[in-house]
């Protein structure tokens, strides 16, 4: 067996970041940039209004200072001409500040009889003005990789990127492997039960980015792995779940191996989901997670995710762990690493009692899993340990 | 002008849970569970072995012990028979438990020669057995409202719950207005600017599991107003960017009176983004959004996603903070609520230099809205604050 760092290292040489694509602004979010972008104007590109009001010249602003009105300034639509010496321009919100001019008073410090404005309040000496270019200029660089942010969209759209380079989703083929599991929905025999995993881990796939695809349930049968792999042929990463272990009905390994598979691990010393394997079929990645419903979820966090990111061309490192504060005393570690269901509530993080590898009422109320290192000790409430928000 | 909750509660006022529809489950991750589902039965629905090995009796269990094996069982495949005194019944992880066992002796514990095996290894007391509704038993509830996880996604599958009661989306409109816009894509003239908060609400509102709708820019006329507002005619919610200020260019509020908007509030005592509006028109609710990039966005963090969040059913309250130390020292806030661009990391926050309302380069940076409530006295580095994550 060989330890969860180490089964990374080797899912690590088996992906690598997938090509770039331009898709719509409107379709970004959420998606990986995949090379630099450079803002094509300034922004804003013209001196502006940041409030409505007056422009006029900021030398003569004092109190009871009287101004000739001589044309409008809005939003999209300039003051052609020049503010001169006790002339101003009523200017709104967003629009570009007429030549001559350098000071917007506010409309509340003005009082405006016809075309005559006085200064009636005190106008301080903000100047209410937007310098050109004081959000970014001409080639301003928004560096990739990057997962894109709502703001990000709005940064993009204002630099004028109406299509973005991003890395294509990786297609992920799931497979669920054995005779005892039916489709939700379906009447289960005496002896079945129903599909859980791939639900979940099309769910997991589709929040990292991925375009998940749900295979039909392959039977325990040489014939019926083999069809199921040959669906998941065009797909970047294959996932299967269940059949990896040793006992003699665990077949699709030996499946995988009559088709190709060069396995570059089998066996990670890791609680919960000891069975897992992984290596390369054909053009693409194979992972085998353990068909217990929360090893697979589990491990589809600590390895699944990983490896998506990677081909999305985000960072190529383990799953990002935080810091809480232990709520209560837990016990000495076996001498497998040990991922226990918890919640972090206020920075302090609870285990839950029972952290059987079958039990999806635990992992739904769960939102972090501790990670324990192989044999650590004993801990006391307070200590300080990493764990995965999930 | 009214404060921040005060504007929350009349926001609250203007909108109601949609109704409950169906989903596929490979559809339901991120939706929101609209009714109490029960499962259809008992996880795992018999006792099944957690381990691959020999289902025998606890009682026969000791050192150099042999038995003999008198058949198998694999998951989906029960033993039929009744596994008697020095009887063992080759059993694989996730098969059912033969009548007569209670005991699965682990296979490495095993040596096996022919049909008969021997003890060899030191057993234990640990049965290897889940079991029957160990993990919920039939009618056992998922509660609602509850945004479904992955996890929930999983356990739903497991109780065979393959069509999911949640509630419907909220459809968007989404309105920018000004003869100073254009679209991603297009060459702007000298005075104008590209619309950019129309495409970060988007990918907000989709993130809140909204179903947003981007409508062609309306132009300063009340003409081109009505036209864009009939667009938006079977939209659960009207958010409509710009044009919501005091200045005579700001149209939108007169545009929508004269169509029957019934004005609840206008004008919130916040920065960035004092100029909001919100009523009902039709049977949408309306919000007047500011026209400022980060105004617009902060706006949307604030009032939007709770408005969002009531739609689909979830808690009726505004945004959810939490508490990080303040990494320097701040200067005293004014009379009206401010959302400070900021960073946290690791626990602390550092608020941007720059809060000017119109700078998205700082707003793309920040992961935080340090909230300050008015008149916030001047804060230490160490103080614990309240934010927004981002």
């Amino acid at each position: 067996m060989i330890t969860v760092s180490q089964a990374l290292a080797h899912l690590f040489d088996l992906v690598a970041p997938l090509p770039v694509e331009e898709v719509p602004l409107i379709s970004a979010s959420g998606r990986v940039l995949a090379r630099d972008v450079r803002a094509g104007r300034d922004q804003p590109p013209f001196a502006a209004s940041s409030m409505d009001g007056y422009a006029l010249k900021a030398e003569e602003v004092e109190r009871d200072a009287m101004f000739k009105v001589i044309g409008e300034a809005a939003a999209g639509h300039r003051f052609e001409g020049q503010v001169g010496a006790g002339q101003a321009v009523r200017i709104f919100t967003g629009a570009p500040i007429p030549e001559g001019a350098n000071f917007v008073l506010l409309q509340e410090d003005a009082s405006r009889r016809s075309d005559v404005i006085t200064i009636t309040g005190d106008p301080g000496s903000k100047a209410n003005i937007r310098p050109a270019g004081g959000d970014f200029t001409a080639g301003t660089v928004m560096s990739a990789p990057r997962r894109l942010t709502p703001a990000d969209v709005a940064l993009l759209a204002s630099m004028n990127i109406a299509q973005v380079p991003v890395t294509r989703q990786p297609v992920v083929a799931i497979l669920s492997t054995g005779d005892e599991l039916v489709m939700p929905g379906e009447e289960p025999g005496p002896d079945q039960i129903i599909a859980s995993n791939s639900f979940g881990l099309h769910a997991m796939l589709r929040d990292l980015g991925a375009l998940p695809r749900l295979l039909p349930i392959a039977r325990d049968t040489m014939a019926s792995l083999h069809t199921a792999f040959e669906l998941a042929a065009d797909a970047d990463l294959i996932v299967t779940i269940g059949g990896a272990s040793v006992g003699d009905h665990d077949l699709v390994a030996t499946a995988a191996k009559q088709i190709g598979l060069q396995q570059s691990f089998y066996k990670v010393a890791m609680r919960p989901g000891k069975p897992l394997m992984a290596g390369q079929l054909g053009d693409a990645a194979m992972i085998g997670l353990p068909g217990n419903p929360v090893s697979a979820m589990v491990c589809g966090h600590v390895f699944l995710a990983p490896m998506v990111r990677t081909l999305l061309g985000l960072e190529h490192k383990s799953a990002p762990s935080k810091k809480a504060m232990l709520a209560e005393d837990i016990k000495a570690n076996g001498g497998r690493e040990h991922y226990m269901r918890a919640i972090v509530r206020d920075g302090a993080v609870t285990v839950f009692d029972n952290q059987d590898s079958s039990l999806l009422t635990v992992l739904s109320q769960a939102n972090a899993l501790l990670v324990r290192p192989p044999h650590d000790p004993a801990r006391k409430a307070g200590d300080s340990l990493s764990y995965l928000p999930i």
